[in-house]
């Protein structure tokens, strides 16, 4: 029932996008903006924002250009993330600066950007409550690129501390799903109470997310993944589970080596299971989702509540 | 009189700067951030902005976060750019992903981006003219990058045409300052009629601007140029000047050839004098800011409208 809910909400966000993003001239710039929010995905953010605004009461339709703009920043974050890191693949599909170039990469995460602010500028709210979601979508951004900032300089430190590692995820992550609960609530006329319990829904469901999405990309295949499986070891990242295996003095030999061979991801793996790492953080990641739900407490009940809490289940059952 | 004028509100622009954006953590983040806004510049977008308040009888304080916002939104496009053309050099210093790396530059610029919307949201205003204003740098902000998206594709191409070249360069270049004048009217209370002739100012004299700017390119020496003499021919990029002597049937040698030597650019330098393509590109942007002038003529005259000509003067005399 909650995938059913959920899947009714992807697709009408999925019919939004080319409508509010349609190919225009020079086209090619917007098939290269438009060349990872066609290839789908789960439209998480968006499904969120459009729940949280049936939850006040809203009619979700109002609320379509915000959701759509939170699921181009999204993409936007995607395709200059992906340059970053020097990723070829995205959802099984090529990324967008190995197809296009960088900096035609850098351009259509750019045009993403300013999109997002004009398309949520369109929507039909009380101005005041929409210059306060223009301004929380902004804050939001300089908080994910302080997030992506700190991420880096983490790669490069043995010493990284759990604490640092929570404000990171917070920041990169949390923020935007925080920020999209939030905006669906202000822009349907929810009062301050209400939004901000649904901003703590959002912030806490949000960091449970990216603990999970860490240990995803550990032990998730790469048929199912659609990338290789154990990138964030390769790469050298400071995962909490990385963290706490580094924190019991485990030594993880393929972390940061950038050739290392499938079994020395695999081995990798099994390290960080025997360390008790992956199971550190798949409890603390539950334990942020159940904090999330809790915040839900201050709403009353109704269909968008109960599926925003399946939501939250899905966010640590998901397979990829 | 001008000159010391436009000093005044670069001063400010200056001195506001670190106000709106303080070093906080990460720092270095900030920094990066800061880097080529610390170094000066001439600030004319942000003083165009606050001379549009003050012509249109508002208050250039109660605008300033719009001025740091249009400066910000400005500093961006020229750190992505850099990373894009590969530029060593800045406004004398070293450019940002030559300092600090690629991935950092391209989230630099991006913080620069989300702050100056964060930034202008906070412009004391009405709701509705704020939203106007937000949208408004908005749709600056997609025209920037399909004017750039449309520029590196001419520097693969033979046949640009004069219209394509003015099209490209109003995105790029020209929509920035009428934006600036919009928002500094609009902001202050301004009616949609003399909101609409500062935007023509702007966008006129914008174009003017960017047709003088490739001039000076080509004919300002480094010492004074702050960047290497020549720098749009090596890069084979298709300015008026290149556009009108490719139309005549003249060869440039040098265009488009990364490793040419300083005689060849200069060879270069002749060939162009002497096919009338630099006096043709001069003609044009004093024709171009002869009409943005004469949009103005609908505003009582003032301090503000007498400066806001000498700006548009000092946009086609400047040397660097």
């Amino acid at each position: 029932m909650i995938e059913e809910a959920l899947k009714i909400r992807a697709k009408l966000v999925d019919e939004a996008i080319p409508k509010f993003l349609p190919i225009t001239p020079p086209d090619e710039m917007y098939y290269a903006m438009r060349h990872l929010l066609d290839a789908g995905g789960k439209r998480l953010r968006p499904s969120a924002l459009l729940l949280s605004a049936e939850a006040v009461g809203g009619k979700p339709e109002n609320v379509m250009p915000a959701a759509v703009a939170i699921e181009l920043v999204h993409n936007f974050t995607l395709v200059h993330d992906d340059i970053m890191d020097e990723a070829d693949l995205r959802r099984g599909l090529t990324t967008v600066h190995k197809k296009w170039g960088v900096p035609k990469a850098i351009i259509a995460g750019d045009a993403l950007y300013s999109k997002a602010f004009e398309i949520l500028s369109c929507t039909r709210s009380e101005p005041a409550r929409l210059v306060e979601s223009l301004e929380l979508m902004s804050k939001t951004c300089t908080d994910i690129c302080e997030g992506q900032w700190m991420d880096m300089n983490f790669a490069t430190r043995k010493d990284v501390k759990e604490e640092e590692y929570m404000r990171m995820v917070e920041k990169k992550t949390a923020v935007l799903f925080a920020a999209s609960m939030k905006m669906g609530a202000t822009l349907s006329g929810a009062n301050n109470d209400i939004a901000r319990a649904l901003w703590d829904f959002g912030r806490m469901t949000g960091i449970g997310f990216q603990i999970y999405d860490d240990v995803i990309d550990l032990i998730t295949p790469e048929e199912i993944l659609g990338k290789a499986q154990g990138g964030d070891i390769i790469e050298g990242k400071r995962t909490l589970i990385v963290i706490h295996a580094l924190s019991k003095g485990t030594t993880i030999d393929a972390l940061g080596k950038s050739n290392a061979t499938r079994s020395e991801v695999s081995a990798a793996l099994t390290t960080l299971k025997e360390s008790g790492s992956i199971d550190y953080a798949m409890n603390k990641a539950v334990g942020f989702v159940d904090e999330g739900k809790a915040a839900l407490k201050t709403l009353p009940d109704s269909e968008a509540k109960t599926i925003l809490i399946g939501l939250a289940d899905y966010m640590i059952a998901r397979k990829y």
